[in-house]
Order: C-alpha cells, then structure tokens, then sequence
C-alpha cells in the first residue's frame, strides 16, 4: 500500500529527505538538520543558509494580515534561524506566488514589509522569482555569515547546563506572530560575550523545539513550570509550552557561564533572558517540574505541519 | 482606482520590486535584474545567488510529471542560471509546500530527482523547509561562484557582437521542459576558452530573452531566420522565438572571439552551437531577416507569467 504523508509526520520527512541526499561537497560543514545550513567560506567565517516558506491560508490569511506585516514576517523568520547559529544575516531572494486578482497595494505593502525588515537588519534583498498561483505564497532564502567561533548549533547542549530563553512565550498568534522582532541582536550580543553551547529559535513550541536540541545532543532536560515567562496573551502554561511562532531563543550554557549571565543581563539587554530549567541525561528524556514540586515527562506538542 | 498586477505586467512588476529596495550592502555587486545576484566573496571569486518556484497548475500538471521530473527540473532551472553567469553551481536549499494527499512515492520520486541532477552537477542539498499546501510547490535558491574574471552578464553585448545559441530551440512543452540539461558544462568551457561579453539562458523564449540582453546593454540586434536552431519538436520559427523553457544559452563575443569559437566548438562542444546574428546600434531596435532575405521589427513575443 502507498504510505500518505500524515503517517511521516514531519520528522519522519526530514529524515527521509536527509538520507535521501546522495552528493554533500566537502564545503559543506553540516547540511540538513540545524536552523541554517553551515558551508565553508574563509579562514575565519562560515556562510550559513536557509531558506522559510509562507503559504497563504496556511500561515496566515489575506483578511487578518496585511501585505506589510506578511512582507516582514517572510524575511523575519529566516533571520531568527540566522540568529539561532549566532550568525549575521546579509543577503536574501524573495521567490513569490501572486494570485490573479491581487492588487497592486498588497504587494507594494508586501515589499515596504519586506524592505523595512532588511534595512532594519542590514540585509541586502538581491532577487527572487515571481510567479502566478492560486494563493500568495512568498519564500525567503537568506544567506548569513558568522565567526566560526561564533557558531552555535542545536547538538551541542552538555549535561548540566542552564536553559535560558529570551522574551516570553505563548499566545503568538492572537497577534505577535506577524509583528515579532527577530533576535539577531539578542544573538549577537550573546555569543559575543557568552560560551553558547546550543541555540534554536522557537517556531514550534518550546516542548518541540527543546526536544530537538535534546535529540541533536543526546540529552535530557527538565525545565520549571514556575520560570517560563509568559507573554501577556497567554492563556496556560500549556500555551506557552505548544504554541508555535514565538520567534523568540532558546539556548544552553555551562553554569559558570549562565552566572555570569544572569549578573550581565539587564545591562547587555533589552530583552528579557530567563532561565528556565537544565540540560540532564538522555536517559531522563524531557520533563517539567510544576509549581506543587511535582515533576512529569512533558508530552511533545506544538505545531504540526502534517 | 486601485490598479492590477495584469496592468503592470511583469517588466512592470520587476521595475517596481527593484525600485522599493531601500537597502543595499557595499557587498553586493549586482543585485536584481540579471539571472542571479552577484556578491562579494574572496579576492578572486564572486558568490552567485538566485532562486525559482514551480507551482503545480502553472508550471506543470501532477499527471502529465513524474515526481522525478520536477525535481531535477526544480533545481535544473536554478542550475540554468548560475550558467548563464558563467558559474559554477555549490549549494542549494530547497523549500516544499506539500498537499495532503500527496503520496510518499510521489516525494521519494522528486528527492531522487534532485539529488540525481545535484550530483550530476555536483551541487549539495544543504537544507530547506517543508509545509503544507494546496498544490505542490517547490522553491530552489541556489548558491554558485565564479571567478571574477569569468562573470558575464546581460549587460555587456557590445556593438558587432556576434549572437550565438547553445543547442535547438522551440517545442520545449513536448516533453523537454521537464528533461533538459542545464548548460553549466558548456558555460564554463565558454568562460574558460573565450572572452563572452554578455549572456542569458532562454527561459520564457528568444525574442523575450534577447530583448532582455540588448535592453541591459543598450544596443539593438538583428538575427537571421534561417540560422535559428529548430528543434525536432518545433512546428515553426514562431515556436522557437517565443516559446519559453528552452533553458539554452543565448550569448555574444566580437567577431575576433566568434571566428576562433566558430574554428573550435565542433571540439570543444558535444553540444551544438550556432550563430543567429548581431548586436547592433539601440535605435535598430530587434530586427529578423527572413528566408527571403527580408528584414522586419520583431515582435517581443513569449511566456508570459502574468
């Protein structure tokens, strides 16, 4: 019988598309897996690269959001997976679909969204496809680049670091989702100043997010019920543990290190860091300690794409 | 009165996307307008940057494709555009919008696919994004580099070039749309053996294209009916100068070039290549002289996205 997608899940995809891959260049440090794709480029620096498609009707609607607001949001999710590797965007190309009866304000809002975004973040927009479809469809590709100590990947979390993450969580999409700042900031400021061991941005829900750290370091983690800090739409803990497009950091460092942090923070940054748990044993898996001191396994939820 | 894409047209739009770019990093050496972006890169190399989307329904039908097919076209098109710049092809991301219903069979096919022509071409899959949609969709951006002197653009046909094309042309929707070779190898024997002044590949026809080059370099050009490679598919000449995805190179060198390439090529080149005709003054504008010997203003003629 014929297998549908459903039964892949996104995981099982990703998995099959990677092993799928026959040819990987010897410029290519780390390939499918991380928020960006890390390639060779100087003694110095790796490029990194990425790419996040936004489908209408999927990601969002044409009556809730405005071409603006999707304009930015395109660009602003590749910048946060560029934040997550510590790294410096630069250059993008914005391939569109553009439904028939589209009118020509939606798409000069879509790029005044697009290019605010860029010169706000010093990206170079330097070409794309346009299309006709059915719906609006926009895809991003960006290239990065960062210091090739600056690099900070999702495998690199070790038994008994500190879990941190920035802003708060949850609620996203009564709102936040078109409207975030990417933390390509935050990151800089981070892995300029800090030993990061792990960083992913949360697209997914934090539970989803920190699982794919854990599963890329071969760790556990237990995170505290009472330390997530929860953005002001926010309805449940749960919300805060599920819901996909926070955009906001998620990342790990030795205790040492998450001291000095936690002395540094409020003077570095802006942006509220909290920390929220530590990194433990594989063998642990992934738990949460609630506000009665109880500790359970945390199902594994958030946005499924399939 | 709000105004539609249709009125705009796709010059139209371009002119527009380029105009409401507000940022541009002293990195970039050419953004958009040509096949793909040109960047900085090291002191001898520029990096290349394109991208492209297939849409389902418009650019092709899930009955009358294997997924094979649109996956090595997926990046086959991408891979006709770094050639067009004279470049070698490094890395590509590669993002889907999958529908429900899509059989794995059908994605296993297309991942064969891919990796089938990124291995032919020694590209590496690096990453990419997956979501769910109506239609199938697949966006490639591709990363490439050239050496600097090897660079040619649309914009450097000077006045008494001669015009050449790579293979046969026309009746590209028979079936070779979906089983052409990118002409990356006989790009870069080209850039390696002679000096091309400026190049394109024929995506949405030869009249379109060439249009494209004499408007970029300001000159005008007259081609020769009876030297216009037809391909066993094409019914007429009308075909092959306005029927798009013939993915060939349509390029110009001065005759001193053209005699040694004209004593070479059945050497160099398993791939055909033949003279159509001349750069001229602008104000010629587009001329074809007929097998009668007539020559009469060609009407710039070919797929039309919108």
């Amino acid at each position: 019988m014929m297998k549908k997608l459903t039964e892949l899940g996104e995981f099982g995809l990703i998995e099959r598309i990677k092993r799928s891959v026959k040819y990987k260049g010897r410029d290519v440090i780390y390939g499918i897996g991380d928020d960006a794709a890390v390639l060779r480029y100087t003694k110095d620096k790796y490029l990194l690269f990425c790419s996040d498609m936004l489908i209408e009707d999927v990601h969002f609607r044409r009556n809730d959001a405005t071409g603006f607001q999707i304009g930015r949001k395109a660009l602003g999710v590749n910048l946060s997976d560029i934040a997550a590797m510590g790294g410096v965007p630069k250059y993008c190309v914005v391939s569109l679909g553009i439904p028939k009866g589209l009118s020509v304000r939606f798409l000069d809002g879509f790029y005044r969204g697009l290019n605010s975004m860029a010169r706000q973040f010093s990206v170079s927009v330097v070409g794309g496809d346009t299309n006709r479809s059915d719906s609006f469809i926009v895809d991003v590709a960006l290239i990065g680049e960062t210091k090739r100590h600056s690099l900070v990947m999702r495998s690199g979390a070790k038994k008994g670091d500190v879990l941190f993450v920035s802003g708060s969580l949850g609620g996203s999409l009564r709102g936040r989702h078109l409207n975030f700042i990417p933390r390509v900031k935050e990151s800089r400021i981070l892995v300029k100043n800090f030993k990061v061991n792990s960083m992913i941005d949360i697209s997914d829900g934090l539970s989803v997010d920190l699982s794919r750290i854990l599963k890329e370091s071969n760790t556990g983690a237990v995170i505290f019920e009472g330390l997530i800090p929860l953005s002001r739409n926010c309805i449940s803990v749960k919300s805060a543990l599920c819901d996909g497009e926070d955009f906001e950091l998620l990342f790990s460092m030795t205790p040492k290190e998450a001291d000095r942090l936690m002395k540094k923070r409020r003077r570095l940054f802006k942006t509220k860091i909290s920390p929220i748990g530590k990194i433990v044993e594989r063998s642990y898996g992934l738990n949460l300690i609630d506000n009665k001191g109880i500790m359970r396994g945390l199902k594994i939820e958030g946005y499924r794409h399939f």
